[in-house]
């Protein structure tokens, strides 16, 4: 059932285009899902796609808009007049329309908001605009089923119909009270069960998961992940239901989190994929890159502060990849799992604990690893001082490369910081220089030069 | 609204076992979400944890049991009798009992199997063991709501009530033929709408998203989130509907497969957390560490091989480390890119296109880099043949860097290996090698030692 985009497939819609053979288009469209005719606008050259999205119904193309890639939206929406955008905006759901809202120059943003034909719509995105995009508040929509604790099955049953009709998915049936307050849920269950004369309040669960408008976003995605939830309703500061996250847009939020992660972790700053162009590749790599060469000059610099001990010690110069290398990769995997542990909301205990056990952990690496390269050294080199130097020095370097990657992480945290930034190239170029810094100290005592 | 737990919670929990006051931990119990009872196992005694699962109503502690870490859920299943086990299965919808069962050891799994009550439930999770667990068929479950096109929406209702008494949650209602075979689906608004005596027949929606049962875990999760689905049919190679799979199963799939990569990409092979023991912490770090040894002493032995270049030119071994460094970092990053467009299904374009991209991508970056480092050397060292052989090295490495880092994860991909291992220590130790010998094979040509 996967649906894929030929060639022949992208040919023949530029054909139609260039013919302006719109009922063709139509036709071929009408049979394409939203989600897919967003992947053949990415591939189309831009104004095809302007073209097509004027075509189609909106509302078809608000969902397409949704699902294009970001760059492709802002130019789409460039060429769209206000009324155009409105006509988009009216048949989203507010979480959607707020989003493409904002994403436009503030001087459009009104223009657009006032072509808004249905003005309750317009008044409920203008609330959803007020909350920061990571938040719980940013995240959900106004469109809910709600009923009234006071209301009957009868009642209830009429209203959500009234209610449903302009709702394209039905998650919960929400209890409030006369102030609007959350009361509960009912389930559909129970819906169909009871007689038709029982009011809402003897049969509605009392218990039920909800989150404030200003939870973040990653913490409203941890607890939908952890009970299961499809959806959850939010309240505000009086416990007034005023919206609804719905697991889709939370399945999103964690797909982003984990490639920004990633991404982070393998020093790429910005939300680049692997076609995009090689200027924004660029710009999102190159920053890191550059940290990079920084703490290579930095290395070097240190290494000619030694330089006399060249002469009688050339073997030490060679170990310093080995060195670099084995302090950025115990860097690296101790700020990795702080980092997790971070967003996973596991990581407990206190920040003296955490050192102390990676302490212990790095010992017991480091011990291994350093009796292998001490026996490498001392049987090639037959040599017990600089193969004692060079082993007690990847032993320390070990030892203090997981101490700095999991302190960072968990001092950026403290600091409110996404300690995910900490990770990769950063951790990698400072334990770098620290980790020369050690080897050459550690070598200069125990050789003497 | 969030769970924590607290100190003196543990320590109740701990006083009512050791004075059996089964009463107080079926109140304190009761009150608390399974997902967070399984975050109060996981820090207790395991003894205390087995005294709790026995002690609460197997309704509860089969959630429990799928909530707990997998450690501490096997350490308790062996505690308990073939017969208790089969008493949570028998709870436990078909999805997740099949997943307990299987990671039984093979005896207990047929003494589990033999004292399930519910024959049917039995067969079912027989059934479901027979596929791959990073199948749709190990992902989905037997509880659905399906109905047949022939019925009427009378019967329908009267047949989706017995069949949701044994069901959670209703996520869609799934039309069958005669055969079994997937037709489509009834949206819940219809069926309320619909007047009692149509045909299912005339008012369900003949287009429905499906899997098969041997589609790819991944590719489930793709499928779902690209199309905002909560639920997926699942259907068998006679197009019969086997089973379904819902957005929780999908949430944890993705969760679990960015954490794996993330951990991979950091050279952490298995799956730990922070949490986790020393020993399990070790055996999952040190193999990478071996392997970065491994390419340090590689390292020195090349540079070993050139050692008589040192005494006129010191300066070369100096940047051995920021050469070593800036290999690995443009490797890492490139490959990153790669595993995660490949995850992501939107690497498009042969291997050549890719591969001339990543040229394109290494000459800016490595260009602006080699100038700015000899800028660097030519201002500090006074020597054009130095500062030109270092940084024209360093402008060739990050090329080759950046084709290692393209190259491996694609080749791997197309031979059926998970990409995600080519990340992190491998690409970094695999380019600090290339990168020394190129470094001073380029250096030897141009200064000539």
């Amino acid at each position: 059932m996967a649906f894929e985009i030929t060639q022949e497939l992208l040919e023949n819609v530029t054909k139609y285009i260039e013919n302006k053979n719109n009922n063709a288009l139509n036709a071929l469209f009408n049979e394409i899902h939203h989600a897919d005719i967003a992947e053949i606008l990415d591939e189309l050259p831009f104004e095809e796609s302007v073209y097509i999205i004027r075509l189609l119904d909106s509302e078809t193309t608000s969902e397409v808009l949704m699902d294009v890639g970001n760059d492709v939206r802002e130019k789409i929406l460039e060429q769209l007049t206000a009324k155009e955008i409105a006509e988009e905006i009216d048949e989203l759901d507010t979480d959607d329309a707020a989003d493409v809202i904002s994403e436009l120059p503030d001087k459009r943003k009104q223009a657009v908001m006032q072509e808004i034909e249905d003005q309750e719509h317009a008044k409920e995105i203008v609330e959803l605009l007020r909350y920061d995009e990571d938040s719980a508040g940013g995240l959900m929509a106004k469109e809910l089923v709600k009923v009234n604790e006071n209301w009957t099955i009868t009642r209830c049953e009429k209203e959500m119909r009234i209610q449903a009709a302009e709702i394209t998915r039905v998650h919960s049936i929400y209890v409030i009270d006369d102030a609007g307050k959350l009361k509960g849920r009912l389930s559909l269950k129970d819906l169909l069960i009871a007689a038709t004369k029982t009011k809402i309040s003897e049969v509605y669960i009392p218990k039920v998961d909800f989150v404030n408008v200003t939870d973040k976003a990653e913490d409203v995605a941890n607890i939908m992940r952890k009970y299961d939830l499809e959806a959850i309703p939010v309240v505000d500061e009086l416990s007034v239901l005023v919206g609804r996250i719905t697991i889709d847009d939370i399945v999103d939020v964690m797909k982003e989190e984990a490639d920004k992660d990633y991404q982070l972790a393998a020093g790429i700053t910005q939300d680049v994929e692997a076609d995009d162009t090689i200027w924004e590749l660029t710009r999102a790599r190159l920053p890191w890159l550059f940290l990079g060469l920084l703490g290579g000059v930095g290395a070097a610099s240190i290494m000619g502060f030694f330089e006399d001990a060249m002469v009688d010690n050339a073997i030490l110069f060679m170990f310093t990849p080995l060195i670099a290398a084995m302090a950025g990769n115990v860097g690296v995997q101790s700020s990795a799992i702080i980092v997790q542990g971070i967003a996973n909301d596991d990581v407990k205990g206190s920040i003296t604990d955490r050192l102390l056990k990676e302490v212990s952990l790095a010992m017991v690496n480091g011990l291994a690893l350093a009796f292998l390269l001490f026996l490498f050294i001392f049987i090639s080199e037959q040599d017990i001082k600089i193969a004692s130097a060079i082993s007690i020095s990847l032993f320390v370097v070990i030892i203090v490369a997981g101490l700095i990657g999991t302190f960072i992480p968990l001092f950026l945290d403290k600091r409110g910081i996404d300690p995910a930034i900490a990770t990769g190239p950063f951790i990698t170029t400072s334990n770098d220089i620290f980790g020369i810094l050690i080897y050459f100290g550690i070598a200069k005592m125990i050789i003497g030069f």
